[in-house]
């Protein structure tokens, strides 16, 4: 954020923090990290805390850091969220994730979170006709905006990632696929292999190192920080049962109930939004997202994707950032990594991905922890 | 505190909750505890966030929760803590434990907690007239206090368990030791051995599973939930540089610092403290705590234990609960656990360990994160 920032400011300024982390503990044996923060940042003797909601943690920090300036305590709060997560082989980021889940009646079942989404896959499926393509065209999508992020993992296209393959077999002197199309690409099981069906390596979000990081003001001196600044309209965050627990697969009651405080705050209705990151760590989980927040009626998210209502130029863009599918998933960042690319859209300087709509002044960023436990929803508005 | 309310609350009344907690990750396997406990508690949707300053977590929650009444967005919040410690052996919490302290320049040269407090001690007796003495005494006074708290860990005094241990040699017809004194008893090695010198077994608060928790309401209401309620009259909390970093041994930066925010808000001097609870994770946490709290000036914290003013009829009672050397110290509870005791102590319901002093109106607390890279001061007072 600092390099839009219209003003200079000192970190001396900042007068509390927050940072979003799910598990220094066991991705790095460090926990306590806060004051390490202060610390090498130069900001001790000021008051810094870590939340900790699983994936939604820095989304949690937010609103920590919104109440923290409501009160009156302070007027310049720095929330952030980090996660250093390639320490681990893969099959060690799995189990930390899954300790995410209920350690009780979840997770000695067996489940680990791609098990869990596939599930939820499963669920919208035998429900609503979903399909395996609906998945695939949400990844697509989101990395056809990935590809126009510098700062995402993978910003890189499908269709790109399939030439390269392509490509690749001819130099090599093997037999080049036959794929036309991205979906081809995408059912081959070489290319594209089973993780928890019916969900593919592709329908899920990518292990990332990142942190992400907004300055929150009082709005009384936003102007000196800025000339165009995004305010907090509205913060919502609800608690859900486990889903071993849960009345339903195909929602997430806390995003359901996330998303009506933070419209009541707002005072505005899902319709108001323009632009919106939700919580795609899998492909299903932004189709769910897009039902439970309003935006499409339940079992209507997967026609939207395939009507392209959701992409760059749709009527409702989603994941203009390449979401965490692309821009990738630093679990304890991405909440407040979701704000970041908000405030970008809503000003208007995301280049080359910003919505093509007309009216870009309303968005939405939808941030779930563990098995729908927790969830943020946040509505911010150009002023 | 359920127990001491004068009138009946339901579940669904409380609005938001926190729970502080250090490190279920490594105890337990399990993160995102807090929508576990909402679920567990019945408390769904209500959101719920977990708080992580290491043994400060507590302590942090508490303050969050009141910056969200004082942000007007709730008025019933509900403030605990939780730690399970004993899945693990001694040395594996030793390990976890560790991990709150600075990972890249602290645990690698082979620090643990009880080698840095060893060493906080080493430096106040090198600069002032700390002798082993002061430090022993610490104990005997907090087990004095622990004897009478029937919710302490250990509730039994020095005394007891050195008559304890002379009964049990008569009965085997092995030798009585020739203890006079608890302070004999204190000074053999082999009753009570060196763990990181100048600190000895009883120096050192137990390993300790257990949980804390109060309702946080806004002043408007409090008297629909008690005729005599305490309130929350200031609130302080600070980071400090980690132990290898700091300025000195003998004090810790951010509890100087969290104890002049409290101070200021609640417009009192540190000589208006008529009890407290400070953080003697370690016996010399406990003097160097009463300097850094200004209740004595530095180096005469050794003196005041000697004469007896902080003990239960002293002129400024210190952890009259026993302190987390007697009545335990699950790390995460233990911040809201002094708030639990101090809230006894100033509607005068203490029973036996009532401070014995005339006046009890004036509370504070005192919560210490790591190497003293937070620190966490509540002044609490009886309207």
């Amino acid at each position: 954020m600092m390099e839009t920032m219209d003003k200079p400011f000192e970190i001396d300024d900042i007068e509390c923090a927050y940072i979003g982390n799910y598990s220094s503990d066991l991705f790095e044996t460090q926990g306590h990290t806060a004051p390490i923060v202060a610390d090498w940042l130069g900001m001790t003797p000021i008051p810094i805390t870590r939340i900790e909601n699983a994936c939604a943690s820095s989304g949690s920090a937010l609103r920590e850091g919104a109440m923290a300036i409501a009160s009156g305590m302070y007027d310049i709060v720095l929330v952030g969220g980090m996660e250093k997560m390639t320490n681990l082989p893969t099959e060690g980021v799995t189990d930390v994730l899954a300790s995410a889940a209920d350690g009780l009646y979840e997770v000695p079942a067996g489940l680990t979170f791609p098990g869990i989404f596939g599930a939820i896959a499963k669920a919208h499926m035998d429900r609503y006709e979903t399909n395996l393509d609906h998945l695939l065209k949400v990844g697509i999508k989101n990395h056809n905006n990935g590809a126009l992020n510098p700062k995402a993992q993978f910003n890189v296209t499908i269709q790109d990632m399939m030439d390269r393959r392509k490509a690749r077999a001819e130099q090599r002197g093997q037999p080049v696929p036959d794929w036309q199309t991205e979906l081809d690409f995408l059912h081959d099981e070489q290319a594209n292999p089973w993780i928890a069906w019916p969900l593919r390596l592709y329908d899920c979000a990518p292990i990332t190192d990142g942190a992400s990081c907004i300055l929150l003001v009082s709005s009384e001196i936003a102007h000196n920080f800025t000339d165009r600044p995004v305010s907090l309209a509205g913060i919502g965050q609800a608690s859900g049962k486990p889903l071993h627990d849960a009345d339903e697969l195909t929602s997430l009651s806390a995003a359901k109930e996330a998303s009506r405080q933070a419209y009541e705050m707002a005072g505005i209705t899902a319709d108001d939004v323009d632009v919106a990151e939700v919580h795609d760590c899998f492909t299903i989980a932004e189709i769910v997202a897009t039902e439970d927040l309003g935006f499409f009626v339940p079992g209507e998210g997967p026609r939207a994707v395939d009507e392209g209502r959701t992409a760059l130029d749709g009527d409702r863009p989603i994941n203009t950032s390449g979401g965490l599918k692309s821009k990738g998933h630093p679990v304890g960042a991405s909440g407040v990594g979701q704000v970041v690319e908000i405030y970008h859209q809503l000003r208007g300087e995301a280049g080359e991905r910003q919505a093509k709509k007309s009216k870009v002044e309303v968005g939405l960023t939808h941030n779930v922890g563990g098995t729908g436990g927790t969830c943020v929803v946040n509505v911010l508005r150009m002023e």
